[in-house]
């Protein structure tokens, strides 16, 4: 990390509060790691909100401090990129819940001493964004210029203006969506389950044993790594190819349960490194907020009731092989924008890579984001 | 069960083979549990085989001896019914590999007296169809009217014509493919690796201590459950509806871990009930067999080469909203079987219940069914 603000700056904060959050506890004290990257001018006016995916970070462009990759939005984050830290001062907070600085269950509950571990309140993406609203009046940010964010990053970015209307100029939604499906929930619920069926995790209470329920996690991992994906995807980048092993260099069944398949080998890849850098806990409370996410229940029944307060423009991006939230579930959204009189643009852009999409190499994505934050400086 | 034929006949045979399988192991004896409906006719031309699917078993059309629940497949075998012991002889066997009779890592191995466990060899699909050819043999049946199965029971099905060209007259495919896909191994590797994980696995040695992995087995059941249903059906039948409870009868989000939502309960159900009717480590062995499946794999890489030699008609069914086997799997063993030149007749049926449609109410299927097996009578 260096001192050069364009190159990120890692931060931590422990507000006061309390937080009240959806489940009805005040949280005290909040603890809020986040980065910023840029400088913000004179008139406040030029912040960006960056938030980000279930298992990403406030890592958005430097590098991740446990496996050293760079940071998840690189791509779109960046000197000369569509946001960027020459003209932008950019704000990414880890989410309430998460493992990475920001409170939740691995942190300590002050009242005990111990880490909260399932004592720590269940939590809502709402709460994870009146966080970041605390965080921005710590800042001295009263209004954003943008709030951006994919996935569960895109829940946040499209629950902020309807819970803070007055606050955000223009949200930019990618690959994301309104509500949980019941697909949704049932990935996330069998996730849970591997995590809660590993003897290991103990209630939740196994921080200070120091064995974390990693064979669960790492099952929850491969399960939610395969709807990132697309069919199509998987089948370009794996298809039946077999693993390569020094007694068999062109690969061979082996009549085993070794992984033969290179689908095999990168997914018990995915799920063994994935646990070396997240808290089980708090996946299963992340999980939790992104199912209990429903924006048209918090209005009423009605999506369009989400908006009619607000001024902000919005910008809704879909990838057309996503199928864990699909085109479909933008729609609803722009349904709702339009019946609210916001404006809205909306492009579902064409990629063989399934969910994952927004966090590849993505030119349109990245000219779509650049023109929507430019028409509005 | 009845001892009129027509309801069924329970049957167990060990058979001295040996059966040599894929792998290159010879299997010695070969157990084999199966059920006949009907009576064989003077010419033994009116047999029938039934191929079962993933976690199926041989009672067809008769109470399930664990759960006493109905057949899996009443709706299409019984009197009147498209297949009818009053006009066939019906065989449906336990695959190699199960847990209901027939030769698996449950029964016992001969040469140790103990359960095989996971020494038992690996199989595969093939390998089913052969051990079925050899029960064929014992009964007197050197020719099949007709194959029919769904899913895995149609990789037997299409595997039948392409591995004994000369016994079958007839093959019925449904919801089935012709190769397991990337993403089909996926879901299957983290089924694998949630029992794995369990402690209770024990390298697949759990027999003697009777405590057998269920929490993993359940895990696996509920992510392979998702593939079975769409989108759209789940949405359907689940929504985001509340689960209700004595103190909420309306229900209402608890803020915790407890199933809220229907899809959660419904998935816990299904996972739990499972593991009281199924072997983990036969879930291994038979994932395995339809991750090994590719029978254009087996045929020097052309599909069309599977059925150069057979003389059979075909008959391929797929369901529109089904994403596990999707109609494109189907379609390419049509075009395979254009390719070689053997008759085919194929159809998409419009279902709104993804994978599992062929084991529900679907009377078009059944007219399909009907009219393909009477064109041959």
């Amino acid at each position: 990390m260096s001192e050069d603000p364009r190159f990120g700056l890692a931060r931590h904060v422990s507000l006061p509060g309390p937080l009240r959050l959806d489940g009805g506890v005040l949280l005290s004290p909040v603890e809020i790691a986040y980065e910023t990257y840029g400088t913000l001018n004179a008139d406040a006016s030029n912040a960006i909100l960056l938030c980000h995916a279930l298992t990403g970070d406030q890592h958005v462009a430097s590098a991740h401090p446990v496996t050293g990759k760079p940071g998840w939005w690189v791509r779109m984050v960046g000197p000369g990129k569509p946001i960027d830290p020459e003209r932008h001062f950019i704000v990414c907070a880890n989410v309430l819940g998460s493992c990475m600085g920001s409170s939740g269950p691995a942190t300590i509950n002050p009242a005990t001493g111990a880490p909260w571990g399932m004592s720590f309140p269940v939590i809502t993406i709402r709460d994870m964004v009146r966080a970041q609203a605390m965080l921005l009046d710590h800042l001295g940010i009263e209004t954003l210029q943008a709030v951006v964010g994919g996935s569960m990053g895109g829940m946040q970015a499209v629950s902020w203006p309807a819970t803070f209307p007055e606050r955000v100029r223009a949200a930019v939604v990618i690959a994301s969506t309104a509500r949980h499906t019941a697909q949704n929930i049932a990935f996330h619920e069998v996730g849970r389950q591997a995590v809660m069926a590993d003897p290991k995790w103990r209630g939740g209470a196994y921080y200070e044993a120091g064995d974390p329920p990693a064979a669960g996690l790492a099952v929850a991992r491969m399960a939610a790594h395969i709807t990132y994906l697309s069919e199509a995807g998987l089948t370009e980048k794996f298809g039946r190819r077999l693993q390569a092993r020094p007694d068999r260099p062109d690969g061979a069944i082996s009549f085993g349960f070794d992984a033969d398949f290179q689908i095999e080998s990168y997914l018990r890849h995915q799920g063994i490194s994935f646990v070396d850098r997240f808290d089980a806990n708090s996946y299963l409370y992340i999980t939790r907020a992104m199912d209990y996410f429903d924006l048209a229940g918090e209005h009423g029944g009605q999506l369009a009731n989400a908006f009619r307060a607000t001024k902000a423009r919005f910008c809704l991006v879909s990838f057309d092989t996503d199928w864990l939230y699909p085109t479909a579930e933008s729609r609803a959204i722009v349904h709702a924008l339009n019946a609210a009189g916001a404006p809205v643009s909306f492009v579902e852009l064409s990629s063989p890579y399934g969910h994952d999409a927004f966090l590849l190499e993505a030119p349109e994505m990245n000219r779509v984001v650049n023109g929507f934050l430019r028409a509005g400086e």
